[in-house]
């Protein structure tokens, strides 16, 4: 009952291809699933991926490509001919052949479509047309629907001929304009006689979403009410498909990845290309960002620097990077608990007011622990550093003044990096921007300059009296 | 069918409290659905809390208690008396009846215990001794098992019967011993006539799980294989419990915020407490970490100091927060994108290779252009901070020669922080240290120490000639 192990499956794979005959690769697959299967692919050249993909069975194949990562689907799909797509496509639920149809280009996408069963063709047209991040989207429309007098004998009957593809655990009812009126969880279905009427089992106000719902609101509503699925309805009510546990599984991870790439400058846009030039050039404006907001830092240090003679700004810039790391790594840990509130749905408006009440204790906390430790550190370290390593600086120096400095700095500039910490995400999600990015390199570079300002200035204080 | 909106509610039920009688209270309460209360619940004062939970059907409170925020969890627990929780916790599955009885202390664990049924009795004190994170840790043991000869007409009964109180998507079959072998789904009993056999229908091989598999693990293979639920195995394969779709989500949700707060620099823990000590005490140790490993960054530039006069260094010393946030964030970038390829299960053995050879480039090409621009920064900018801010400087400063320093600073450091993000979440995995702290404070602070020493290095080299 094990899973097959990778190395195992990638290693007889191998061999199987060395043979050269494609009856040796097709014995070698008959028994695997595809999710095993699309795990090794990555690993092949592109030649070795296709005649893997040719020797497997149609519906086997067509699993696989659903299940393969985006960087990789797209450049098997390209290189598959348009009989082994149409067969692909024919294979797989209306939702998972829209994911392949949209890997291909204009012409091809039409050629497929002309060539599939017409009720599929219209299927998969509609569902392009919505944005795939959206109910809409994500959806299946093999639903299974029933008339408002229909018994449990008619939805017996028609499970058995139409057999949905997809898991089934509930079917519904539709009006005669196709609005959806109804629920009937299978286990009704199982337990009651073969001529109950089905809207005297049914749940009469089902959760729904509309095609449009974002599926980030979808994924919280499923897990609010802890539902298997949700129907998607259109804007005049009618039931037009279906969202089930896998999807949004799958939603669940690409919320988390999509929060996890934007907070460390990058976007998930990346794993969609195997271009190193195109990843990089998603990384890039986040990198150019932060180095033009540090060289804001870097003036503010050349400006701050005339306040003091340049043995104490010497003595002052060692402790520049723990200011400033320290103070980014805590506005960072404030920001990351606001977002991943948002995430769950878990801060509703005025919900500031209670992050606030929980997170500026917290970070005066921190803020007076990371003084003192900061100013000890300081008075312990600096002397080494000017005696030993250059004596000529030892005799202008204070070191217990420049240990205030810092305290006082780093104290005053952690409740700065707090304020903006727990600010940022509310004020970027209220003007419509991904609140995750407070977190990113961007956010992490102002919050240098303010920490470092914060700290020069106060230096220059202490150092004056 | 909208869900009923949270301000509405909160209002509702801010004037049902206010009148003071808890007739009206009730009647404000019937028609809500758990999940809507335990949105508003956290609002509220600990005394009406208490009012509303006494307050609601014993159904509606139990499906509540599971569903508020951990942190919440166990003040409002603590508040109730020993009858209503033995009355939530007889309302509830087994695996959410353990959940709530786990925030008891040991005394009243015992009485509620000995108060309810003594089968629930002894599945929930079964489930208290797995690991919370593990596979036994989140299962229900709700699950329906029928024998090898059963029909049927059998499972029909025995659902009719028993009536699971989760969703029911499957019933399994277990040998003589409680092994087991094979799974039906419910669209098979619904289609199936009467008088089959199971072991006809079932799937004899499942996916399983054994009781002390990580909620990770479980999760990685509810994903790869598109399941609705997993059955849980004993070490003797008996058939002990059932992972749901709903409990899997909420481990999506869980291990996203586990990791988003490891590489933040804190840990869920915080969210279980409501005390801001407590919270701060999680948070600390990552910020002292932080600042010890960057008092590091300031031994090393005083020692390089030594190799440059104060004005060059203070020249110098103007980009040390660009190098060290811009290396910093490039490492963050790397070290996030492969964190999260382990987090989905997509790095096998083997896969350090593939990394680097998407990851090397990528950060190639960064290097390049962060230092053409970052030079170009430099040459631009120093002139004006030291000329305008101050004129005394200008006279010893060589522009060009700092613009060349920080351009091949930033280039190297960026590929000695790239193939530490790379390398790093691989060591701490193969240590069985969480990768996710490879995009922490401390790492980034270990960051700043290299890509500092880098810069100034060459920047002497280059000063030197």
């Amino acid at each position: 009952m094990d899973a097959v192990t990778v190395p195992d499956l990638r290693t007889r794979l191998k061999a199987a291809l060395s043979v050269g005959e494609d009856d040796v690769l097709g014995a070698a697959l008959t028994c695997e699933q595809a999710a095993d299967v699309a795990e090794v692919l990555p690993l092949f050249s592109d030649e070795d991926r296709s005649r893997i993909i040719y020797a497997l069975p149609a519906r086997t194949a067509a699993e696989l490509i659903v299940m393969l990562p985006e960087s990789v689907r797209g450049d098997v799909v390209d290189d598959l001919d348009g009989g082994k797509i149409t067969e692909i496509v024919s294979e797989l639920p209306p939702d998972d052949a829209t994911d392949v149809v949209s890997e291909l280009d204009d012409a091809r996408t039409r050629q497929v479509l002309q060539t599939i069963e017409p009720a599929k063709s219209d299927q998969i047209e509609a569902l392009l047309r919505h944005d795939e991040d959206s109910a809409g989207g994500i959806m299946t429309t093999d639903v299974v629907k029933l008339p408002q007098d229909a018994t449990v004998r008619d939805a017996v009957h028609h499970v058995r001929t139409y057999s949905p593809s997809e898991d089934l655990h509930e079917v519904f009812i539709v009006d005669a304009e196709g609005r959806l009126s109804g629920s009937v969880e299978l286990r009704h279905l199982v337990t009651s006689p073969r001529d109950a009427r089905l809207s005297d089992l049914a749940d009469p106000r089902p959760h729904v979403v509309t095609v449009d719902t974002d599926q980030e609101e979808v994924l919280q509503q499923m897990r609010k009410y802890d539902l298997p699925d949700i129907p998607v309805v259109n804007h005049r009510g009618q039931l037009v498909g279906l969202i089930t546990h896998d999807d949004i599984l799958d939603v669940a991870g690409e919320e988390a990845t999509e929060d996890l790439y934007r907070m460390a400058g990058t976007d998930p846009a990346e794993r969609e290309t195997s271009s190193v030039f195109r990843a990089a050039g998603v990384r890039l404006p986040w990198i150019m960002g932060c180095m033009a907001v540090t060289t804001v830092t870097g003036l503010v240090m050349a400006w701050q620097k005339s306040h003091f003679s340049l043995t104490v700004y010497t003595a002052l810039s060692f402790f520049v990077p723990m200011i400033a790391a320290t103070c980014g790594s805590s506005a960072i840990q404030i920001s990351t608990v606001v977002i991943r509130r948002f995430a769950e749905g878990d801060v509703s408006r005025g919900g500031l007011i209670r992050v606030l009440r929980r997170e500026l204790p917290i970070a005066s906390l921190i803020a007076i622990a990371a003084a003192v430790v900061s100013a000890g550190l300081v008075a312990f370290f600096l002397p080494l550093m000017i005696h030993r390593l250059d004596p000529g600086l030892g005799a202008v120096i204070d070191p217990h003044r420049i240990a205030s400095a810092v305290g006082a700095g780093m104290a005053s500039a952690i409740l700065v990096a707090a304020s903006l910490g727990i600010g940022l995400p509310f004020l970027f999600r209220s003007l419509g921007f991904d609140p995750a990015i407070a977190s990113g390199p961007v956010v992490t570079g102002l919050n240098d300059v303010t920490s470092v300002l914060v700290y020069l200035c106060l230096a220059s204080l202490i150092m004056a009296n």
